[in-house]
């Protein structure tokens, strides 16, 4: 037997009792005649100790032999320390050492096993299972796990199933790029991997499953930006006989529930806010709300003051930033930087600093009186000791840009604190959206989505103005999640396909399934996906996702632990029927 | 709103209460003045019943309008039912039509929506939205649902934290066929995905992870035996500082605890059975305890009688089938033509019937005398009434035969039924198995398990000869697992790497990271893998597991309801830097 106790459970209570204890090496302590190993489990860390003249001196000799992560077992008798630990549960006890063996060797860790690591990026993925000890990656996936039972026991007790679809399945053009799976037995045929279990979730409500949900892998096989990994895992979830209010109701119940029970905070009711105001007060469809500065547009107060770049934008908005009247030239010379960042596109900044005496100073004061300037702080709601930060041009374009100061200005001023959540609903999202790329129609959501039904009208005369039965989940400004009504009559999406360019061949070939099954009984339905990853990173109040995945891959979709991918062997691309065109080294 | 209520969930207490209900129409009775419509949901039937003169006309006229598998939405009053239905739980009751709406109209089904359905397999699986409907259908994915929801709640409870491993991960060429995934991002190079999480769930141990869980898929793509499926899902388990014991008594008590939760059956604890034994008395390593027959070896007492057969035979081994003496001629016959089948592959069949009257009758009279027959009896503990059947050839080929014959004499005698479960565990495997095609040993388990350590120095002089540390979980002659104490010491696992025929380099190409992770404390660990489609079938009392499966693939790898595989576009091969070099239709 390897152990009767782990490192994480004796107490004082235990103490005189005869155990035994297996582990890793954490630290050793020579103190000539006195030696104290930390033994280390996934429990905690418990204390040996080892005593000349007491403990037999074969066991000091080969306490003297290890090193840092050798695996040990352990036997001896609890007692009462000396010098107690108050910030371990295990500091009032120590095991003193009847006997002990070695289990494992190792090496001396490239890094070291500690809270704060000093491995770099690229060492600690090659060698993650070194970098899975320590404290903070070990948490973060206690609290997946824990956030994944406890989703399912909710959904569980709100009458869902957990049904699994396939992994493989076929491939469609419409949304980002498939990973593929070359079939063998089908020769010049292949799957591909989902990117979402969508039309099969939809396949359930037709086939009266009413409520289904799977925590599941999906797939993208895009280019990687920071921080987005060719796999992640969704809580994927489709519900019959409701409308929006229904969907809605129901996941920011287990939102709420996930974050009571986990981490112990009631982040209260959703806010709910559609696109178009999302967009004009915070220049986003995923607003952080754990501050303040909504814009206000300044069009009117600003117009035929002789100040061209104004008179000729579109859009003249602003924000009131409380308290930073005293910023410093250097201050707001670093502000305009950041909006010309080619990122933000910004062409310039305007300020207007709200002197605490009253006065008012901007950096267009050729162009406007202080009385002008007066009328925009009144507009903004602002106080003397505040700054105003406006910015000019193309509307969507100065929205975004404002946005991202708006979002800087937040980090700046220590306002979006990681442990705070303000959760949001955004609804009413766009059908669709137009790419001038390939000069048509892309679903904004995706071809499934249901037009809100007083717009179904728009779709022959102004597609692009149609809303959608759609709806994002935002915590901190963070998409944690999106859903929608979707569309259960045949003609309707059929006409969505059409609108997407789709020829009724395609439609046919790629969807014919789904067309076919909403002629059988198909019910009204809808559902939502939330980033399970995403989630738990922002439940754990981080913005990072890497650490919240076992075993991620690097930004060129490598796993650099295992080295993959990497070349198959000659035969094996025989059997798929498939030539490799490009020359590997 | 599209319901108050569920169609499963109204009973005699709701009288009078104002509802609305919406499902499927299941059928319709017209009778003239009178019709009744049973409205269908996941959760029940509820009948809906119109009057002329108290219902509205234009109800009535709509109501007719409907048929089979129409969704539509009822509003009513519940009242108590003139003719009672005992059989479904709301039978008291009937909901008085006050609205009604047609949701979405449905074309005939291309079979009947019933217990029993006319649909054939290919039908049911084009159209497996429709075939999932079906109660027995349903049913089965609840029960997978809940055993899935258990066994988490279980290993949580038990201290197991489930943990996503990759799906993109390395093709490796030990095992069965990889499925392949090529990389757009690294041309020429690909991904696999897994066979089982094995290296993955071992490198977890070595971070420390201590019990690890995963419900998850995997991937073979092997030429499809019936009830295989290219996908399937495991319950993938590992466990540190464990022995072979700890791991036994861990999943024992999983699958008590599954079958006295969903099942309400106690199967009390497993029996035990070392590999050389289950072979000698079942001639299989997963013998079905549901009933007797053990084989009994009749070499000594049948040798030098003249009859050759016997006499040049490896093994005379022989079963007793009780109360079977008055089998016909036609039955013996039937019985010889088994196992003479190509599949079973035997030359012939001795029998031996111990007639009521105490007189002994066998196939091989001419060879042997009534007291050499009578001994035989005796050693099989047959009483008269009984029937003998014998085998002769070589040892592993013959006790195969018997085992088959075996199973078929529990067919025929109704003593395998599916709702009496006898678990066991098989220990105690061979490490390896030697194959003639590829003149090499290869691992019976995978390259990672333990030898026992009593056989370790077997390795060198006897490799076929090492049993492994290597156990299968048993029910009614289903393999339903396996698992192994694994090797987790660098150097005897690359020693099994060599035995296996890996070159050094091939060894750390492939598994170079885990060799690596060996040399940074790896502690001792053990796991197991359940089928947890199989065992949800067998908990069910079913042999196939093809209906456990919400969209399985047929026997060619294809989902025959969505069209895949299919051929992808041009453009998506040459991103991947890929030819195809078959032409397709």
């Amino acid at each position: 037997m390897f152990r009767t106790h782990t490192c994480g459970e004796l107490r004082l209570t235990n103490t005189g009792k005869n155990v035994t204890l297996s582990g890793w090496v954490q630290r050793i302590r020579d103190k000539g005649t006195l030696l104290w190993i930390d033994l280390r489990d996934r429990y905690g860390i418990t204390q040996l100790f080892l005593e000349e003249g007491k403990t037999p001196p074969e066991f000091i000799e080969l306490a003297r032999s290890f090193g840092r992560e050798f695996v040990i077992s352990a036997t001896g008798v609890v007692a009462e320390r000396e010098s107690k630990n108050p910030n371990i549960p295990t500091g009032e006890i120590e095991v003193r050492i009847t006997g002990l063996k070695l289990l494992n060797a190792s090496k001396l860790p490239p890094f070291t096993i500690e809270d704060k690591s000093d491995g770099g990026d690229e060492l600690r993925m090659k060698y993650r299972y070194l970098d899975l000890r320590r404290n903070p990656l070990k948490n973060n996936l206690e609290l997946r796990h824990r956030i994944a039972l406890e989703t399912r026991n909710y959904l569980d007790s709100q009458g869902f199933y957990e049904i699994e679809t396939p992994y493989l399945i076929k491939s469609t053009p419409e949304g980002a790029r498939d990973f593929v799976v070359p079939s063998r037995m089908n020769p010049g045929e292949f799957y591909a991997l989902p990117q979402s279990p969508q039309t099969f979730k939809q396949i359930l409500m037709v086939a009266g499953y009413d409520r289904y949900f799977q925590i599941v892998r999906c797939f993208r096989d895009e280019d990687l930006r920071a921080d987005r990994q060719p796999e992640f895992t969704q809580i994927d979830c489709e519900m019959a006989f409701v409308d929006q209010e229904d969907v809605l109701n129901t996941f920011e119940g287990l939102a709420r529930f996930l974050f009571s029970k986990v981490k112990g905070v009631d982040v209260g009711p959703f806010e709910r806010m559609d696109y178009a105001t999302a967009m004009k007060l915070y220049g986003s469809d995923k607003p952080d709300l754990r501050f303040g500065m909504p814009f206000v547009e300044l069009n009117d107060l600003t117009k035929d003051k002789g100040f061209s770049v104004f008179d000729e934008a579109e859009l003249v908005v602003g924000i009131n930033v409380a308290g930073c009247s005293e910023y410093t030239r250097k201050q707001l010379d670093a502000l305009t930087d950041f909006v010309k960042k080619p990122q933000i596109g910004a062409k310039g900044l305007v300020y207007v600093k709200y002197n605490t005496d009253g006065s008012l100073k901007s950096s267009v004061d050729k162009f406007f009186t202080e009385e002008d300037l007066k009328s925009w702080a009144v507009r903004l709601d602002s106080r003397p000791g505040d700054l105003l930060l406006i910015l000019s041009g193309k509307t969507d374009a100065t929205r975004k840009q404002l946005g991202e100061l708006r979002l800087e200005m937040g980090n700046q001023l220590g306002m979006r604190d990681p442990q705070v959540f303000k959760p949001l609903w955004v609804t009413d999202f766009p059908l669709l959206e137009w790419s001038e790329e390939a000069q048509r129609f892309f679903a904004m959501h995706h071809p499934f989505t249901s037009p809100k039904p007083e717009d179904v009208h728009m779709l022959d005369s102004d597609p692009g103005k149609a809303r959608a039965n759609a709806y994002d989940m935002v915590i901190n400004g963070v998409e944690v999640g999106g859903g929608s009504i979707r569309i259960h009559n045949r003609e309707l999406q059929k006409r969505m396909f059409t609108l997407l360019g789709f020829t009724d061949e395609e439609a046919l070939n790629q969807f014919g399934f789904l067309l076919n099954a909403f002629e059988y009984g198909a019910p009204p339905h809808g559902g939502i996906a939330l980033g399970f990853d995403r989630l738990t990173a922002l439940i754990a109040g981080f913005d990072s996702i890497r650490d919240f995945i076992a075993f991620p891959k690097n930004n060129s979709g490598r796993d650099v632990m295992i080295d993959s991918p990497s070349v198959i062997a000659q035969h094996q691309l025989d059997e798929l029927s498939l030539k490799v065109t490009v020359e590997k080294k």
